[in-house]
């Protein structure tokens, strides 16, 4: 393999695949980047064994062949040379070397064998379907932030994706829905069913699939295309190909968490009631993080006291028109929801004080948010 | 007490006092700011014993009086205020309690007595003299990064600051010197002795001082006062007092690590230099960081290699014109010291493989780095 390529076309590829690549590999190969030049382009690919990214770039090959070189080495390598290099590649014909040069810096890099790299994009998945990257960039953008860390509950490490029906009164419309949860908030995001999307399995995409993809999303073109079996999902959009396993659990019926019968209704600006919140937060102890909302008809104090620091309110003018209520919640929790909603107002939908609470975006009604109260 | 102050101003000073404030004390009162009030000003101190900074500003005083309170969580509170907001200070007659209020928040926070508050800044320093801010921050910038984290050598913990003379050939200046050093390499940077300086002792002064210092400067008006004494020194401007206790050691004779007799002179561009280094450091072992430098007429060769990774090498054009010499350095110290070169070019006074190297700054004869070579 001689392939030359420009610097920045270079980098911005590697930068896409050595992310997937973990610091601390006890597998060798997993290290390394698979490098197949032919037909003027360059194929990049890096994987984890769960998650594999494939990108292409234009490049002047000179003879075509392929290896693997450390991912992260040869990333940083490629990031320190000049903007502006002409970067050429080449692997001897033994094939276990490969050269780097670019002005007067030469590297020679450990190779191992292509034939060694793990493959997990091969076969086609059934579905197949596209959607807007604005559409993906909004299903993940307001549920990640409920993705359980808890690794026993392995089913709760992703965001499920599947088809459902959205209920208006007695319209149903299908749609394509994404939800996490962590047991202790749940986020319920939908957009209108894609084309193609109709008979496909929930299924549970990996947080670091999502962390990956997220990334990706904002350099990408305007659609993204998918694919999935029951086991894999794959999206692809310009040069880029992303495969990866998904999450082998049954992710439970969250359509249970979401309560009904919530009657007491109260709507307050988003992000007067964010800043609120994080100042008065700021009182309520490292462990807890609590604070209390205390409604009485159009008034809404915040709360929080400390054996420690002391006690901090606030007040705020809100929509609230029923008998006075006090309900606590995790301050983090309720930041990591008002910074979703994008409209002025949020409306929460309560029922007492030990029941969960529905957080709405006034503005946007493709989200809805539950959160468990806490004692306070 | 009872005041009014604007929110930026209180912020502004709050941060530079509270910096100095440590995370975790196990003496209370440590992690509290002292606000005093009283003629139209508020001050305010934060101690570790060894460190204080006292800071005044003006404010609207109802009624004169002190307290003590939580510096971190006062910080965190008046940040997160909206920008703008006037912030009232009050405390009851007991004393127990500070009561914030700016808009419709209000936070009470637990006090502790003035008289506790440990005071460092009482007593006259002996010595008194003005140096420019932009000088003492090309003391300290030049010279920090050379100090020692070794704790058992408390004595290099420091930068040391003397007068001394500088010889230019039979010509001596009096100069305000500052050194530091960690064994491996050693940074001594020099300016005029401003006037009252000329007797000083020579003083150690703490890491962590020089940071808060080198953060202050930055926001500092033209001039800054110094005031020192055998253990103490001082640091006055604007409305800020710096006090700070000294390093109680001998540092050692510096004057010995510099070489005289090294006799090879290499002029490289400096930025040119520092870039390749970087480059070819990305091979060398995370553990020894060593790069090698070729000299031949004319040319550097820098090169490193690593088991596991590979080899790299970049030619440089530089102007010697000695014998061949092959010598190994850290490359982390060589690229703190090219980082310190404003001016193009670094000139390297060179002996041989095993002795120190002198590193300068062509276009400033002030600063002086050493910089032991290692084995490759």
């Amino acid at each position: 393999m001689n392939i030359t390529i420009e610097r920045a076309a270079l980098l911005r590829s590697l930068g896409h695949v050595q992310s997937v690549v973990e610091r601390r590999n006890t597998i060798p190969i997993l290290s390394n980047v698979l490098l197949r030049a032919g037909d003027g382009e360059l194929s990049l690919a890096a994987t984890d064994m769960d998650l594999e990214i494939v990108e292409t770039v234009p490049a002047t090959v000179g003879r075509p062949g392929g290896t693997t070189a450390p991912a992260h080495t040869l990333f940083d390598i490629v990031r320190k040379l000049p903007d502006g290099s002409q970067v050429e590649l080449d692997i001897g014909s033994d094939g276990t070397i490969l050269t780097l040069r670019a002005g007067r810096s030469q590297f020679k890099l450990s190779c191992l064998p292509v034939e060694d790299f793990p493959q997990l994009s091969s076969g086609e998945l059934k579905h197949n379907f596209s959607v807007a990257a604005a559409d993906l960039r909004g299903l993940i953008d307001r549920t990640r932030f409920a993705i359980s860390t808890e690794e026993t509950r392995y089913y709760l490490n992703g965001i499920y994706l599947h088809a459902a029906k959205s209920k208006m009164g007695s319209l149903e419309t299908p749609v394509l829905r994404a939800v996490a949860t962590d047991g202790h908030r749940l986020a319920r995001v939908e957009m209108p069913l894609p084309d193609g999307a109709e008979g496909i399995p929930g299924v549970i995409i990996p947080r670091k699939t999502v962390t990956e993809i997220r990334k990706l999303v904002d350099e990408a073109a305007d659609r993204i295309e998918l694919s999935m079996s029951d086991n894999k999902i794959r999206f692809g959009f310009d040069s880029v190909v992303v495969t990866s396993k998904l999450i082998d659990g049954t992710f439970p019926d969250y359509e249970r968490v979401i309560p009904v019968g919530n009657d007491k209704v109260m709507e307050v600006d988003a992000k007067l009631f964010a800043a609120a919140v994080d100042r008065v937060a700021t009182i309520s102890t490292e462990k807890s993080r609590a604070v209390k909302l205390s409604l009485v008809r159009g008034a809404l104090t915040l709360s929080a006291t400390s054996p420690e620091s002391g006690s901090a309110t606030e007040e705020l003018e809100v929509s609230y028109a029923e008998s006075p209520l006090e309900i606590g919640f995790n301050s983090r929790y309720l930041l990591d929801i008002t910074q979703q909603i994008e409209g002025e107002g949020a409306q929460f939908t309560l029922a007492d004080a030990a029941s969960p609470t529905i957080i709405r975006d006034v503005a946007d009604s493709t989200a809805l948010y539950v959160l468990m109260p806490m004692r306070v």
